[in-house]
């Protein structure tokens, strides 16, 4: 009808594609962009691109990538589908520490699936982070009541991780100077793997012995039991820990905490510490994880404690509020003296693991048990009687036959059922029941094994398969949470209530420095808790996993394209397991060459504390280079190092951009002289936010790096994880990844945390090459936005070459904290106030703030943080012309709690500028937001620790 | 290896079964259920159920059932899922009003699935309901400036009841004496159905014409004209519009939102009214809703809108304040004076289209509306190259075409490619294409008419659709909220922001007497959002259907049994048009005996307004009966009302329990005076949560009911809709359901609302019969409990023959106002103080609060309540002694905001008073929630009508 030439059209191709999801991911609107760039000085992105990345690495011309193009999320929804449709999920009785559990749809709903769960950060500002640590403190109740000991940290990050920690815990806290660690051969197999990667390099030697006839002959400093064993057996471990205590050596117990419920916990069998899993608390097995470790430990041991503690102290105003306890012990103060790199727990799923335990409470808890345990006796019985052999009498809700030469057969006839069972050999089967068993799955797996036999008639008939002797007597979780919020409705109030204390992503950026706090998409997050990936066991067959493991393939394939590395690997669950997997593969791969000597890495001054963490844990020695006042690496410094060193060289670990949030102009100069004395370059992936499409750590010099998927990648941070580590490297250091030969495992389950893969796997796929390089200069000219506002009202700490930053600025608050007093603390705490998360505090240079906008943010968001900022600076003024005293100002007051309003008011500023620094807004506009407690004294709490949930009177201030 | 005797276990098949469902859903544990049965002084739940519900209706057997026993949520799940796997989701191209769209993630995740929205109840207390209210304020502007009419409702049930209720508001508002409404003939075929049923009864005359030469002739009160039309044609609508007004009649347009981007909208085209859906603004078909309907009209028409009307108006510091606008419009103030009985809104589907408009903005929907518009005209061109003859040649996005006997042959092709095209007839097709239309599915479409056509150069060549002179230059969508919230975080925050203004069932209990805000749990709210479920066309071919047709099935068969009738049709989409179909369904039973004079519907004085309303649409004289001084049904009066009117009499309409809340005890005997007189009992399900599995309204003598779903069955009430309102009948009325041929449709779609059916589907297989008894007698002794602990400080108004109440209870403060000056008014926004929502207020008696706690609250939250009321009596008792005024007091001040207590404090009462009424508690454990505003003046916004999204300065106040 109309005669609109075409060319004044968009073409229908065009239109077909709809708004690309890159344009959803990232904050500013063009027009927003505009403003920035002007601020800034830059024409467009790619003069800021050609200005703030140095042309010796930058990439200018599109890099070969079997990406395809965006997809809209419609597109990659229906793409995950049918990845999700080629997955077969069969009813998971394998065992091997991964059991069959239910997530309560309520847990599912107001947890998993609810941000302001999943995008909270690390509880590192205690007065906004109430919510999570009350849940992480259940947590620890839950996990020190169940096994009887009373100092459990707030999550590992998995089973065989958490028994390596457990290890080199008993080494240091022991008086034993033998280098032996004796292990139960019964223990699960990818905890002997992961135990042996991480005993080599500390030169701990690994005994792993059948204790059936007692522990072998010798010294020793350690001893892991497992309780029940792998096997399924159940056999009392006290002689053997009484043993090991005569020769002064240490006991650990890996127990299965369901189990917990009906058997003696080993904290009353006299285990020093007591290591294991809570997934089976609702957590999805999830192809592998993530679900939650856990470690606890008796309390003199509390100090050796690696990981997150959450303890109770008090605030300001006296009432108890709870933050991280005897954090001196973090790796980020110690560095290369710190015994652990761990640096991450696994929130989210700690506080799923918690929920669980709250709302089933002891008695639900013990019904479960009850429940798995009986299916296996029955089963058993039921195996007996049809001429099976069972191996074990006592057990809890494992079952190990054998059937010589028929085990592959059964197998198959009970995957036809739709069942998996455990394949251990030719000859022997495991059988593992759980809270999903019924009597049908009983009924089929007898049907594999050509056996008929009556449920009920069996259930009547036989006992137990507990040993009595090691029935449970004593109580636990006896707190009132526990019993609560047992109706759906009372703890969906709890979940909410939790979440209301607590600053997440959902109601305010978080600014954190080197963390990049950036969305995580609904789309991204809706496959997680989608039944075929969320419900996968990690040793099903492989047929059964065709669409998690082509995801997987995808994965790493795109990402080694984005970094420019060969290869590669998924498996790392933290960003710290992959540094140190990348570590084990630098030094493998001087050893293959007959260089096993260089055991020398040299770490910048400014690095991350991980990195040297990690370096220890990898066997090498730490040389630290000086940082130049540039905030550069000094050249000077590193060619002297590596003069001093020559042949022990190994490995240069260096971030970039660095630490300081700058592009180093001379980082290929680093890398040559590094590789020049014949060591191998690690290349830190924490700041590849500033690099994805711009330049790759692989072609400009790097061997190996790790990335961190919950920061570049999307995957939410969860209020402290869970992450995820890959480790990427260069076409020689790819025999040498985890676990494909050379070297060993670094987490329990073959391919890390695969749950939560969905997330990277969909973000990469919708925002494509050309949407994650806008997403990278987005974030870089967000962060110089930053820094040119904020520039005349504090100095902003180091720069590149052509006065940029990369995606991140350091406000140095050092001379205006030493002229006013008033604090980078005061500060951070006064942000609240304003509604805002604070930046990184003291890292990498104290008395400093580091801020990270990222890309996500729009404009008025990030001018929001700016004026706020902005604000504090009058208020800092204030201060130094002496209105306000030091000691009683807004903020050094700060936060403010609603209630603290109410009182009489005696400070020398208003309730309004206390409560309302930019003015309250009515109605819905307003953006203000209550802390929940006042300033949380954190000496108080490590003098007087209490580290599971106190008892009610405790809240009665 | 212990020895147990196999009877001290729980059986196997015991422990199988998990914790029972019902334990979730209701709130009190046992002990706190023998302590509520302690307080009311019974002995067991049996024990008050023979004593609150007469013996002579009370169900003292087990009723025969086809439910199965109750399943475990895990069992549900697998259930619904072998359901969804029996649907057959297809690219739906059948249009009629129904168009494919995509709900955003962020949308989906933040406000589908987020109880924060979906429990939210309607804002009748819009200082807890400021984030809703605005949500739906910005509704209103969508639809405001789309059509082109500055007056929006907050959304109607759907396209059809919307087109009904502009027909009677154009015969009320405009000058015409005439009986005739014309409707074009291309009018949605549903539309015509529901307008032909709404008209009858009305005496209403319909005329369906084809309006191609002009409007017939002779007078008319009014018109409806489609734009486009169902065919996909669009036409000039002035012409018409002018005749219309010429002869003195109003016009209406059912006009498509999405086309009006890209169309002159009818409001500068002279309508008066237009109506239509806003399902495609990211709303799910959901084979065939819930979605929002809309209305707009002129200002002079404001007045005679039906359905709710957010305005805004200003608070007690006199900051700007949303709350329903022109209150005294609606039913439950009319009664039979009603000129609609439109309650609920579809409040969450309209906050879906609202959010949809804002995140993609003016530009978005424009780009949006062009692809379905250049998709219909390219897939036109290649059907007219391929010799297909295409019936108009202007169209927005649908394309209807002649086939002379080949229409069934193409369409079964497409629908072999995966694509339903709507079968208009044996020899013409439509095909609508949408948002989800893609260049694939044109040559699909193309390919199944046997045509092979090139997309890219048709493209090129071929020009728009539209006419020219319709192309739209007007603005829309100015205001800044459609501009700021474009990336996902920011939407993000948005929603979470207006969410935290509300005050939901996730963080207090709602104890609205007669609105049984219960648990909506999760796992019967995670169904509706799977794609098997929610993308299903209301008119896709029966076999894709097959799933959701056998659970509607089981539904519908499930709801007879339990009410004791014989069959049930889920087709009215809200309890108010159950109310009218059945009406309908008795009015036509007597006609087809021959007794079409019988029009009297005697009526308590009691009853909701809407049955009176909804009586007068089905054409019947409301005739009153009195309430006796019990709260009773006035049997002397009813016998006589009964005597007077005599064959006139047509039906009953009663509450069972009655609205006052209490079982009367002689309902067998209305019933019976009622049918001896020739007059079918009509009892109103309201308050079936007190009935279910203790007696059956059908069984004690009601002919048909109507259900609320979204009360006793679960379905959340969204903030004030969706609702589903089953009709159930006796045997003789069956065949008078709607849409079985005796009567015509009462909704757009055939089976209403079923997108939210698998709610209450779920929620029936998890509780068993057995269950939904416990369900409903836990209710009763909760409203009894509240009334034996606040008997002794507010007197409770009615109770049954042995001082029970059924399933809610009144508190009369009639008294207490006239004495103190407190008005209930005081009380319920007092409450919001102590972080609980209010009762209802005035119904059914003016000065009283109902409070209904339903089974789903604890004992501490409805002791929580309880304290609440008492210490609000003692500061009523304070105002009553003269320590505060009667004008300044906490209750008069209340609510208070956060920021009123900064400013200065000028009251006799203390900021602590003000703002922590019970004391605060630190930390996590503080349920303290802040209003956003104080207390609203609804006068002065009537006064001052503002009901689209006001400029920002507005908010400066």
């Amino acid at each position: 009808m109309t005669d609109t030439p075409a060319t004044d059209r968009p073409a229908l191709s065009d239109l077909e594609r709809g708004t690309p999801f890159v344009d959803r991911h990232v904050g500013p609107r063009p027009a927003e962009l505009d403003t920035m760039l002007a601020t800034i000085g830059a024409a467009s992105l790619d003069e800021l691109a050609a200005a703030a990345v140095p042309d010796s690495i930058r990439d200018t011309e599109p890099v070969p990538s079997s990406l395809p193009p965006a997809a809209t999320e419609s597109e990659v929804l229906a793409e995950l589908r049918a990845l999700a449709a080629r997955n077969t999920v069969t009813v998971p009785m394998i065992g091997l520490g991964y059991s069959g559990t239910v997530t309560p749809p309520v847990i599912r709903r107001h947890v998993l699936e609810n941000p302001a769960w999943y995008t909270a950060y690390t509880p590192y500002q205690p007065e906004i982070s109430q919510g999570r640590l009350e849940a992480l403190l259940t947590f620890q109740t839950v996990v020190a009541d169940l096994t009887g000991l009373p100092v459990a940290g707030a999550s590992l990050l998995d089973e065989a991780t958490a028994a390596a920690e457990a290890m080199t815990l008993l080494r240091r806290a022991g008086r034993s100077r033998s280098p032996r660690f004796v292990v139960d051969a019964d223990t699960l197999p990818q905890t002997l793997d992961v135990l042996r990667t991480r005993a080599e390099p500390l030169g701990i030697e690994l005994v792993v012995a059948d204790l059936g006839e007692g522990l072998p002959e010798g010294e020793l400093f350690g001893l892991l039991l497992s309780y029940p064993g792998a096997s399924g057996v159940v056999r009392d471990p006290s002689a053997l820990i009484e043993a090991a205590h005569e020769r002064g050596a240490l006991a650990a117990v890996a127990a299965d905490l369901l189990a917990l419920t009906l058997l003696t916990p080993p904290g009353e069998l006299g285990a020093d510490a007591v290591v294991g899993t809570t997934q089976r608390f609702g957590v999805p097995l999830g192809f592998g994880g993530p679900h939650a470790g856990y470690l606890s430990v008796h309390e003199k041991h509390a100090r050796q404690l690696p990981g997150r503690l959450v303890g109770m102290s008090r605030d300001a105003d006296g009432n108890p509020a709870l933050r991280l306890a005897l954090q001196t012990r973090e790796q980020h103060i110690r560095r290369e003296k710190a015994t652990s790199n761990i640096c991450t727990a696994q929130v989210l799923l700690a506080v799923v693991a918690a929920c669980y335990a709250v709302y089933h409470g002891p008695d639900g808890l013990r019904r479960i048990a009850e429940r798995a345990h009986r299916m296996a006796a029955v089963l058993a019985a039921g195996l007996r009687a049809g001429g099976v052999e069972v191996v074990h009498d006592a057990f809890f809700d494992t079952v190990q036959v054998r059937v010589p030469g028929r085990a592959e057969g059964i197998a198959d006839a009970a995957h036809a059922a739709g069942i998996a069972l455990r394949r251990v050999d030719a000859d022997t089967l495991g059988i593992a029941c759980s809270e999903l068993t019924t009597v049908g799955h009983l009924v089929s797996v007898w049907s594999a094994f050509g056996v008929d036999a009556d449920a009920s008639a069996l259930d009547r008939e036989t006992a137990d398969a507990l040993p009595t002797a090691l029935g449970r007597t004593s109580e636990y979780l006896t707190h009132p949470v526990f019993h609560e919020h047992r109706s759906e409705t009372s703890l969906m109030r709890w979940l909410r209530r939790l979440a209301d204390a607590d600053l997440a992503l959902d109601r305010t950026m978080i600014p954190l420095g080197s963390c990049t706090m950036k969305l995580n998409a609904a789309v991204e997050m809706e496959p997680i808790t989608w039944p075929a990936f969320a419900d996968l066991h990690p040793f099903a067959p492989e047929a059964d996993a065709a669409g998690s493991l082509e995801l997987i393939a995808d994965l790493e394939r795109w990402l080694a394209e984005l970094t420019g590395y060969a290869a590669v690997s998924l498996q790392p669950n933290a960003g710290s397991q992959g540094e140190l997997a990348g570590l084990l593969a630098i030094a493998a791969y001087h050893r293959s060459r007959g260089e096993a000597h260089r055991d020398v890495c040299l770490i910048p001054a400014s690095a991350h504390g991980t990195n040297a963490a990690s370096a220890v844990m990898a066997g090498m020695r730490v040389v630290v280079v000086a940082t130049a006042p540039t905030g550069d690496v000094d050249l000077d410094d590193l060619h002297a190092k590596i003069a001093e060193h020559g042949e022990a060289l190994a490995a240069l670990m260096i971030t970039y951009p660095s630490t300081h949030g700058v592009f180093e102009a001379r980082v290929r100069e680093v890398c040559d002289a590094v590789h020049a004395a014949g060591g191998q370059v690690y290349v830190d992936g924490a700041n590849l936010n500033a690099l994805v499409g711009l330049a790759r750590p692989g072609a400009f010099g790097g061997d190996v790096s790790h990335l961190n998927l919950h920061k570049t990648f999307c995957i939410p941070h969860g209020g402290g994880g869970p992450g995820v580590g890959p480790v990427a490297v260069a076409e020689h250091l790819a025999p040498f990844l985890p676990g494909r030969g050379e070297v060993g495992a670094v987490s329990a389950a073959p391919h890390g945390s695969p749950g939560v893969l969905p997330i990277s796997w969909a973000y990469v796929r919708l925002m494509g090459t050309e949407g994650l390089r806008r997403a990278t200069l987005t974030a870089v000219a967000a962060a110089n936005y930053v820094a040119a506002r904020l520039r005349e009202h504090y100095p902003v700490l180091y720069a590149g070459a052509e006065g940029h930053v990369a995606h991140e600025c350091i406000l140095d608050l050092r001379a205006i904290s030493k002229e006013t007093g008033v604090t980078i603390d005061d500060v951070a705490k006064r942000l609240a106030d304003y509604g805002i998360h604070a930046p990184t505090m003291s890292f990498p240079v104290a008395g400093t703030l580091m801020v990270e906008p990222t890309e996500s943010e729009d404009l008025a968001e990030i001018d929001r943080f700016i004026d706020a900022m902005i604000g504090i600076r009058k208020e800092i003024e204030r201060v130094a012309a002496g209105e306000w005293p030091v000691t009683d100002n807004p903020l050094r007051g700060a936060p403010h709690t609603a209630a603290c309003l109410v009182d009489k008011w005696d400070h020398p500023y208003t309730r309004e500028i206390a409560a309302y620094p930019t003015g309250g807004t009515p109605g819905v506009h307003d953006r203000k937001v209550w802390p929940p407690v006042r300033r949380i004294e954190g000496a108080y709490g490590d003098r007087n620790l209490v580290c599971s949930c106190p008892p009610v009177e405790a809240y009665s201030a």
